[in-house]
């Protein structure tokens, strides 16, 4: 095997780690010795013990000694103590592996080449090779919230031809078709959480969940609701979840609906105002790490002004729904216009894919 | 040279005949002698000689005889007596061509049929090629107004993203990108007329003019306007062209406005309804074989209610209007689904151009 498939198998290891890593960026590892690989690992979930410290244990348990060996990790290992679980370059050290192959400096402002530097003050070899792009693919999300300080933001629509998101005469009836159902609930399983505003809750009472077969695979994303008046019933579908409901609210604390929303197992955000730079704000300090708004047209137009947003996805179905239809920008003030961004189509169904980033 | 090789010269010279045969289909021949072609001709003009009829003129006037050569002919020769020009299968007789080959039977009634008929009745060995796809990509206008008793159909317009056509805030705003009109105007070569709505007349005042480096080649198209009460300035941009416009209204030839368009030089026809069934009859009665529809919102959504339409042309431009912009679909009462229609997409400068057939 060559330096190349070493760090494929690292990346195919971080991989596992997809959507159970919360805040914290998808990492692979392997060891190799004599040219082959001794021990594998990966960060398994959010809290839990690095991709590093993981293959080390692997590579041990199967009876291997590290010493002299070289480690392949897709992100720079850390090296800072104050936090969940102990540092990783400091343990490649006391193990005496020899060298350590990085697919990309860690953004994190905490390690960002200390990691490296307290290796190479070790002694150890250590390269950097350019897998950002593998990285970025894989950890969007964390590359984001890192820069950024907020979660990576998706902002998903159906329209008709002529812009309408919903039918005001038939209110069962679906704006795309059954492929483009099932591919938007598909994009699910790539975000933690879900957001939507309270209407979407009240005319719809949707379950936020991904639906795929393969649905046991996946931790269900979080669902949220900005609902400035907490008007949500407590029946709704999203509550008694497993994964309880973020709700973003202007109402205190001390009513009666935020006590009977909590008891109920809602985790319930009290804001004064509820923009989207600060409802972000908050959701990065609960560790989300991605966020698929799915609606209705004011949480879209608002999101979508505010430029908050990393990409943009709008199903086109074949029809117009004239005077039938609800706008989905009745209540954008003011023109929005999308610069220099790339746009990729794709066909669904009998849809359209437009996807903006 | 083989047989495909004269019936492509036969099909390139067709096309020379491109919007200048108004009603008639544009027909392409050339005559073989000895394996080399001798004569070449094409319709090129309505009204005047056909395809057939000039290429025996060109051989002859290069001192050749047509007797026993073999002729390729893209469509049908005709062979009915009352028209503007002499029937070409009687000619073809006459002059002792042996051989017929033709890319496709006459979709006219009055032929479909009978021109071969005739030189078979007459020991002329015919052959009929299938050469269909490539008619109807030649002569779309000319098949469709033979089968339907309409012209060929576009409805063309450009998009926000939410459907909008037009800023109320700034009426010189375009939808679209400086590429993105460009092609929109490359389209009007395509076309014998242009038909708009009176507000966009009066709001716009265009010229509806090809205005592409090549113009001098080509026939401009015929401007119509829907224009139920007379409202159309005797100043607009349109009148006094060459090309008269054609103007569908319900105001009657004794009222004053309508002697001063005439006098002008305008078209009028008189209906007590502008219904989409009957301005296309009437436009078929007029020779009109191709219509771009362009505008504006009312005229669109009747249109494609009407599902009188053989084309529908759709420019998204990346942006957003919200309650500055004009919705197209604002004079659709009920919803309308596009059926089994096959949906082509190409990216225009900043657009993304959808062609629905």
């Amino acid at each position: 095997m060559s330096k190349i498939d070493f760090m494929r198998t690292a990346f195919q290891l971080a991989k596992k780690g997809f959507n159970k890593t919360g805040s914290n960026p998808m990492v692979g590892a392997v060891i190799v010795k004599n040219n082959k690989i001794i021990g594998k690992g990966f960060h398994e979930e959010f809290g839990g013990p690095h991709a590093e410290v993981n293959a080390i244990k692997n590579a041990e348990e199967k009876g291997f000694s590290v010493a002299n060996s070289k480690m392949f990790v897709t992100l720079e290992p850390c090296c800072y103590l104050k936090k969940k679980t102990p540092p990783c370059a400091q343990l490649i050290v006391k193990k005496g592996i020899k060298e350590v192959i990085i697919g990309m400096k860690d953004p994190n402002l905490k390690v960002n080449g200390k990691g490296i530097k307290l290796l190479k003050r070790h002694k150890i070899k250590t390269q950097v090779v350019d897998y950002l792009a593998q990285n970025e693919q894989l950890n969007r999300g964390f590359i984001n919230l890192i820069k950024n300080q907020r979660p990576y933001v998706t902002l998903k629509i159906c329209l008709t031809m002529d812009g309408k998101i919903y039918n005001l005469k038939n209110n069962k009836e679906n704006i795309g078709d059954s492929l483009q159902l099932e591919h938007a609930n598909r994009l699910r399983k790539e975000y933690n959480s879900i957001l939507v505003g309270i209407n979407t809750i009240i005319n719809d009472n949707p379950q936020l969940t991904y639906r795929g077969k393969d649905r046991e695979f996946f931790r269900q994303p979080r669902p949220i609701v900005l609902d400035s008046n907490l008007r949500i019933p407590l029946r709704s579908k999203i509550i008694g979840l497993k994964n309880s409901p973020i709700i973003f609210t202007k109402i205190s604390s001390s009513s009666r609906k935020f006590k009977a929303l909590t008891q109920a197992g809602c985790e319930i955000v009290t804001i004064n105002a509820l923009k989207p730079k600060r409802i972000l704000r908050k959701l990065f300090s609960l560790n989300i790490q991605s966020v698929l708004i799915e609606g209705g047209g004011k949480v879209f137009s608002n999101f979508l002004k505010s430029k908050l947003w990393n990409e943009l996805i709008i199903y086109y179905s074949p029809k117009f729904l004239g005077k039938e239809g609800l706008s989905l920008t009745r209540n954008l003030e003011n023109k929005f216009l999308i610069n220099n961004n790339e746009i990729k189509v794709k066909k669904i169904g009998q849809c359209l894919m437009l996807k903006i980033s």
